[in-house]
């Protein structure tokens, strides 16, 4: 404990965990096993050992290692770029003249911009060790394709990196990184796969979607010798990497005394939320301490609050195991006026899990709310913050306010999880009041989940 | 003295610098004053007040205060993005099997993506202060222009900034920034300014010049009621902001007690490596220390180790006063394939009067190598890296395979100023093979040199 809290709180090296927390060990209830497509039954560790390495499938399975040590070399590079910092919000209470005490734990500052990273340079480790020649992914808005590049750039694998077409012509710099981390980055739908080929037949002017990059991206890691696909959010694995956010932030909040009421964070497929609250909710799991934890989603793709928890799809190509989770349906596609990412139509399994036994609540917000926020936060406290992290600001400011109606003093921890440098064309949309909502119907979105597999 | 040394060297917000260093006050001979153009005589209090604000101004003459007091509200400001962390290349040497140590100072932490905002958010204090309400600026590459609307947002000032045409074209993001933090930015040479105009009439599809964008910032600060003109280099000021960065590296080396060989870094109007150097110049002008001291420039635009060390005007439109300096003439202009900022055509009065006197060297490196030891950078260190650090890296690099070579132990810091999101055009650039490199001849240098105003 300590009575002098500075803006940044940085952890030494000392104090990095060296043990990525599982929080499945905690759980009474585990989250349901991915299913076989064709036969409907769990998946079995060979199956899955063709699509993902033999560690991270090992990892997937692990419902009751609590504590998963963190091998060197990925420390070493987390070193690179972690501990991340916890900022005291100063800027910002004093702008809103609330009495909460507001926390970010900050994960953009390093050159992939996002939490990303956390968990590709954990997923490309395991591919070299087990000698594999590279990996293949997709990337829609990018984030995820950027930090995997420069994760196989460190180790010297190879990456094909699918990425929607539209993305790949939009978002020209993110190719760009991508390739100068030594990525081959190809626009989807390619003329490299089945699938592929399939499609640009089918429909010569298609721009792609992030379904059919999946779909290409599991074949191509199929069919090439030497090679596994790998996602950066939904997984298990990827939610076990991303509790390294969680645990710095608890290490630093424990150092000063400080438990916080309520932990916010935006929530697509889930990896950030997952990693943030990983160690908090053990805590709360194991009664050991209670917090409000909120996700936060876009009003455009709002899985947790206006979907339904059932097996699904992964993918739109029906390709992929089903997961149970709360899903809009596969084929669901958020309106083409939302910007950034978090257009995931289903949600972690351990994060449908955990909000269906009423642990963590959700709430969803329009995008011209969230790019108010965003600016507001720019200004105040100095970082331009990644549309996606927005999300949590907006939610951050608004329970900051019912404080100062309220006169509460409750300590807010929210996750920024990157910046918004190559959002600008989103944010110049917004500078320029050409931002509009679009909020699903709900006959859109019991169309797309009449589709779901009976299971 | 600690025998641990981390990765990354962060100070308490207690080891924080209160004060910025002055150079000056420990040099024997004073850089040269600035000349009024018109009468060639030192420029007064009174005309430079007219341009600048009232205490930059005072910090612009004071050649014999050692340490200005930093004000609170600067520090609390640097409090959001500062300290910087002093980072060990450990993998950068693992790469080149150097016995060298290498450390960098990373500026690139906050959302301009670089050191400017050091300066800029002094500045903007000062115009607050003042009571203005606002400020001009001219900006070419962009970091100057981002930086500064930053902290002109953060005080709510005015914040015009011209921005060079074909930039203004080709950077939409950059402009976005700017426009995010609430600044005007007017595309130059623009119908706001009599210049503006007068270029537009005779040269109607002028793409712009850095020196016409400066003599429409400074017109335009001249003309309105409470408007001052702000630059981000070059002057002596500048360089006194930017002793921060020196600063913070001496405590952090000195806490571990490491004495460095060799500080490197670019050099384009100085601000960065004057900052940097600055209180381990101190020492080597009081005799305490010395230091090996190596500017970077690019080949394309040659100042120090090719320019002239004469009166000559800051800026090509020939409306700004005379400095001291080594210049390549106020007409010159480094060629349309030069990427990137460092294309100032002169250098800081005080880093000339240091060279000239033998305290610093210079190198000038050609931009295919400045990308390739870019690109080698970022993928082992994680960072991509401005075109204009990478300068530093090259030499750093060169310095370190020499070390490798003659077994040499060496100890070498430098300068990592920024990051590369928005210069991801040059990257493609280099990653296509479609980047050349352009070294200025002698005739080119001799024509625009034989333009400097007779003093």
């Amino acid at each position: 404990m300590n009575d002098k809290i500075p803006y940044k709180i940085y952890l030494s090296e000392d104090e990095m965990p060296k043990n990525w927390y599982n929080v499945r060990a905690d759980m009474k209830e585990k989250p349901a096993p991915l299913l076989n497509p064709a036969t409907k039954e769990p998946m079995t560790r060979e199956e899955l050992s063709q699509v993902f390495c033999e560690e991270l499938v090992n990892q997937e399975l692990d419902n009751d290692t609590r504590y998963i040590e963190i091998p060197k070399e990925i420390r070493d590079f987390y070193n690179m770029y972690r501990p991340s910092p916890l900022v005291r919000a100063y800027f910002l209470e004093k702008e809103l003249q609330t009495p909460a005490k507001i926390y970010y734990k900050f994960e953009g500052n390093n050159t992939s911009g996002s939490h990303k990273l956390n968990s590709a340079i954990a997923q490309a480790y395991y591919a070299k060790k087990q000698g594999l020649k590279g990996v293949t992914t997709e990337t829609g808005a990018g984030q995820w394709g950027t930090a995997l590049s420069m994760a196989t750039g460190y180790f010297g694998l190879d990456c094909k990196v699918f990425m929607v077409k539209c993305s790949y012509e939009q978002k020209p710099f993110r190719r760009e990184v991508m390739r100068t981390y030594g990525a081959e980055v190809i626009p989807s739908p390619s003329m490299e796969t089945n699938i592929g080929r399939q499609i640009n037949k089918e429909l010569p002017n298609s721009t792609g979607s992030l379904g059919c990059a999946i779909s290409e991206a599991v074949e191509a890691a199929v069919t090439n010798e030497g090679y596994r696909y790998v996602l950066g959010s939904v997984l298990n694995q990827v939610l076990l990497h991303q509790s390294i956010i969680g645990q710095e932030t608890k290490i630093a909040l424990d150092k000063y005394g400080i438990k916080p009421d309520m932990i916010i964070g935006c929530a697509g497929g889930g990896s950030n939320l997952g990693g943030l609250i990983a160690p908090f909710m053990g805590e709360k799991l194991r009664g050991e301490n209670d917090y409000e934890i909120i996700a936060v989603e876009p009003a455009s793709c709002p899985s947790l609050t206006r979907g339904k928890y059932v097996y699904d799809f992964c993918d739109t190509g029906c390709i992929c195991p089903l997961a149970k989770m709360y899903t809009l349906g596969s084929k669901f596609m958020p309106s083409a006026n939302h910007a950034g990412g978090l257009r995931y139509h289903g949600m972690s399994t351990i994060l449908s899990e955990l909000y269906d036994k009423g642990l963590i609540k959700a709430v969803s917000v329009e995008q011209t709310k969230v790019f108010e926020a965003a600016k507001l936060f720019a200004r105040v406290e100095g970082i331009l913050p990644a549309p996606e992290s927005s999300h949590a600001i907006r939610t951050t400011i608004d329970e900051a306010l019912k404080c100062k109606e309220n006169n509460e003093e409750k300590t807010i921890v929210f996750g920024l999880t990157g910046t918004g440098y190559f959002d600008l064309v989103a944010y110049q949309k917004f500078n320029d009041g050409e931002m509009s909502d679009y909020i699903p119907t709900d006959e859109d979105i019991q169309k797309t989940l009449a589709m779901c597999p009976k299971v």
